[in-house]
């Protein structure tokens, strides 16, 4: 299963959220996310542009593997991700089996959904808004992406990211 | 949390049963287990005495972390138990971050209980019937692992085991 994604950076959330109701997109749910990244033991996920995270998601618990990205427009890439039911046990294993803690990723996240396209709308902790809209795939396809950077541009979203919010959020730690 | 565990082995499994139940040990179960194990990505395992398995105990599944056993006699070692919802995609991220899948241990497990104390007589494939007697404890102590001992030679259990399950299947794969 892959994961197709693009995403923007905003600042003006709300003119966006009006945009996204007018094109019959639904509100789904507003969640409390704190993700834990840890490095790799025998390589620099920074440089393989892998990620490994225990996600908290209000109180649900998941492991999840990222692959490299595919492209460089978009921020696909393959995605495994199991539940877990416990998040600080997982989190010692993980220690124990050499991984190390990276950094922590608090947000605030808005679900939209319509179809089989999902709009998140996020704040981050010290970097502020962003929008990823994101669609699961069986196969990798050059015009799903399209499709995607097409509805932002609808959206009125100017300034596209690539980078993860790992990424970001390393380079404001580095520069405090 | 603590795993003291004694082990021994055994080739008369209805007498052991007959004793066991005669001292008050209630049956509680028959399952079958199959455990995969992996190996360290920067370190051998093996050479560690640490053990990273899934073990899918009748459709339930769990991730383990097992650290260096901590006395001689005993099997006694941390261990750290969280369960998954699905064995396939935590078995793929697995293999994705870099461990390998040394071996498969296939099992059927009797369990018998009195108070604290789970005794385990466990079918190994090609190996044979075993016993396991095991408590768990917040902190390690010589006189838990003596009664463990005693009720071993209260069963009439002769040969002691300190190897694990893994190491017994791995030295049979060599000599294969």
């Amino acid at each position: 299963m892959f994961e197709i994604e693009v995403k923007g950076k905003i600042d003006n959330k709300e003119e966006i959220i009006k945009k996204l109701k007018s094109l019959n997109f639904s509100f789904i749910e507003k969640k409390i996310q704190e993700d834990i990244y840890f490095n790799g033991i025998d390589r620099d996920f920074k440089k393989t542009d892998e990620a490994l995270r225990i996600r908290d998601d209000n109180g649900i618990y998941f492991l999840t593997y990222k692959g490299p990205k595919i492209d460089k427009i978009s921020k696909s890439r393959e995605e495994i991700e199991v539940k877990v039911e416990d998040k600080e046990k997982l989190r010692k294993i993980l220690k124990k089996l050499g991984f190390k803690e990276s950094l922590t990723i608090k947000k605030i996240r808005e679900i939209y959904k319509k179809d089989n396209i999902t709009v998140c709308i996020d704040y981050i902790e010290n970097l502020g808004y962003f929008i990823e809209v994101e669609k699961e795939t069986n196969k990798y396809d050059e015009k799903e992406v399209k499709q995607l950077l097409d509805l932002l541009k609808d959206l009125g979203v100017k300034q596209l990211i690539t980078k993860s919010y790992l990424e970001m959020v390393a380079e404001y730690e580095e520069k405090k």
